[in-house]
């Protein structure tokens, strides 16, 4: 494990708008509460215009997942791709600046950078609506095989499956990760992505997928089973590992051998997104460590809880100080 | 006071990228704690690109306090010049959104729209490096005759007199103001500023100002003084309202005739930006439903207490629920 990055990801680049709403506003759209939606730029703007004063943070799945371990004190690269635009300029700084390596040249024509709308309701869940803009230009050309080469583990995210055009991109990248030495992570974004992809999923899953990220709905909607437990002893079969999240009953990560429950930890709920990413950033900082499973599980929970307690799907605290603190408390 | 705006208020369009600093860093860069410093585009490009990641809010001072008597459940309008661009929609949406009726359109070409790098110390202080951007075309076009005649109260923020070619159409509109009977109220920004332009404030201050809003350091600095006192004794010669703010100790409305005293609102301070924005907009609602100075002041400190509990300028808070809730305990 002497490779120039522990994690690198590949993602969606995009600049999260967040405003706070009540379920009212929700429903008046026909928005469904904790999914994320994809848009156009007329339904983009038509969301925007009733939306309430917003506050705009970087995001992205996966890159959010690379800045967590960057702030862990990890070494991490992103692919991912932007316009050279304003919202652009925002989140090449923001990636750059908490250290995480930006290898992706900005597209200078075609759509704007990708925006997310986040709608956060009391109880802190969050709703999305996903304009790509930039994004579906990413390509061959932005993953290269040195990249590949020099990462312990590759890390996707599911919503990279909503550009037709790139799939066989991330294919060819998973199959240069295997010959290279790399390990292949996935995470399954979220249950409606599955239910997009899922012949999809379950055939990379069985085929290229080391590592497997996913919440309690969505391993049980790739399965399509009704329970965790049918859920886990399948996916245990088609991954070296599955790091299942169940909100605040913790973590499950299994392997073929062991079954490894970490508890979540206590915090105050104020906005979720980025939980998911989160505690993938932790749980790939400790096993391209070479922690134990319990260990990296744990990590993977304390970075959560960070990101969960306040509003942006990027850590404010000093996670490695963190994540120090906790494992000695 | 049938007018249709309360307040009309009169600025930069700002959007602010705040980032959390240690005290080292403002040293590095040689930036004075607690002031506003202009930059041009290389040196905003310098200190962005050494900035820890961001969060990106619409702001600008008078932008703020317009964004709070709307919130407070009053009738207020925006002039600021914007450009077409990301920042530019993000600005006009957020101004929007809040209630507020934005009067400007935006500039096609010329400079892209304001930012501001907010600089925030673990004491909750703000150091700010501005870009003025496409404010610098905000011209006499922009603010029109029917929109001031419509308004209670013009209010302008200090930080316009840092646009040379524009001072012109600022002094027209305080005339026209007192043509149709609008009070003109100007806040004096920072102490900085007030150095800058302590002669032309000074005649604005007793040919045209209504209602001037500073804080203790402003108003010393705008009659080079040495205690607040003397600076009391000479701005009630100048202005029918001078309503100042001294931090902790809350804040003094001074008359002619009297002199209203008000206790901070407790609160913990994450970040001060927009205190003073906020104080103005909650003592100009409050005079402009024809409420009492002691009132009017109360609701300025219970708004300013708000803004200063969390990172950002606009308020998150129910300030009209919150002021409530606040007179009645």
């Amino acid at each position: 494990m002497a490779k120039k990055y522990q994690v690198l990801g590949v993602g969606n680049a995009i600049v999260d708008v967040i405003a706070r709403v009540d379920d009212s506003f929700l429903e008046e759209h026909g928005s469904e509460k904790g999914s994320m939606m994809l848009v156009d730029s007329a339904q983009s703007a038509n969301i925007y215009n009733s939306m309430p004063p917003t506050e705009e943070h970087s995001g992205g799945s996966a890159a959010n997942t690379m800045a967590g371990i960057a702030g862990l004190g990890g070494s991490a690269a992103f692919v991912g791709k932007v316009k050279a635009d304003q919202l652009g300029s925002i989140f090449r700084h923001d990636i750059k600046a908490v250290g995480v390596e930006f290898l992706s040249a900005p597209a200078v024509d075609g759509p704007a950078t990708a925006n997310c709308m986040i709608l956060v309701t009391p109880d802190g869940q969050r709703t999305m609506h996903t304009f790509l803009g930039a994004c579906v230009n990413l390509s061959t050309d932005d993953i290269s095989v040195r990249d590949i080469a020099e990462a312990d583990v590759v890390y996707f995210e599911g919503y990279l499956w909503d550009m037709p055009q790139a799939k066989k991109a991330f294919v060819e990248a998973m199959e240069i990760a295997y010959e290279e030495g790399s390990q292949v992570a996935l995470t399954l974004s979220d249950s409606f992505c599955v239910g997009r992809f899922r012949e999809e999923f379950l055939d990379l899953t069985k085929k290229h997928v080391d590592i497997l990220f996913a919440n309690e709905d969505e391993i049980k909607a790739l399965y399509k089973v009704e329970t965790f437990d049918e859920a886990l002893s399948l996916v245990r079969k088609d991954v070296a590992i599955a790091a299942i999240t169940r909100s605040e009953k913790g973590c499950v990560i299994a392997t073929e051998d062991h079954v490894v429950t970490v508890a979540a930890e206590p915090t105050q709920v104020v906005d979720t997104t980025g939980a998911g990413d989160l505690f993938a950033a932790g749980f790939l900082f400790g096993h391209t460590r070479g922690y134990s499973l319990k260990k990296s599980g744990k990590i993977g929970c304390i970075a959560a809880a960070e990101i969960i307690s306040h509003v942006g799907a990027r850590p404010i605290e000093d996670l490695a100080a963190l994540v120090k603190k906790k494992l000695n408390d």
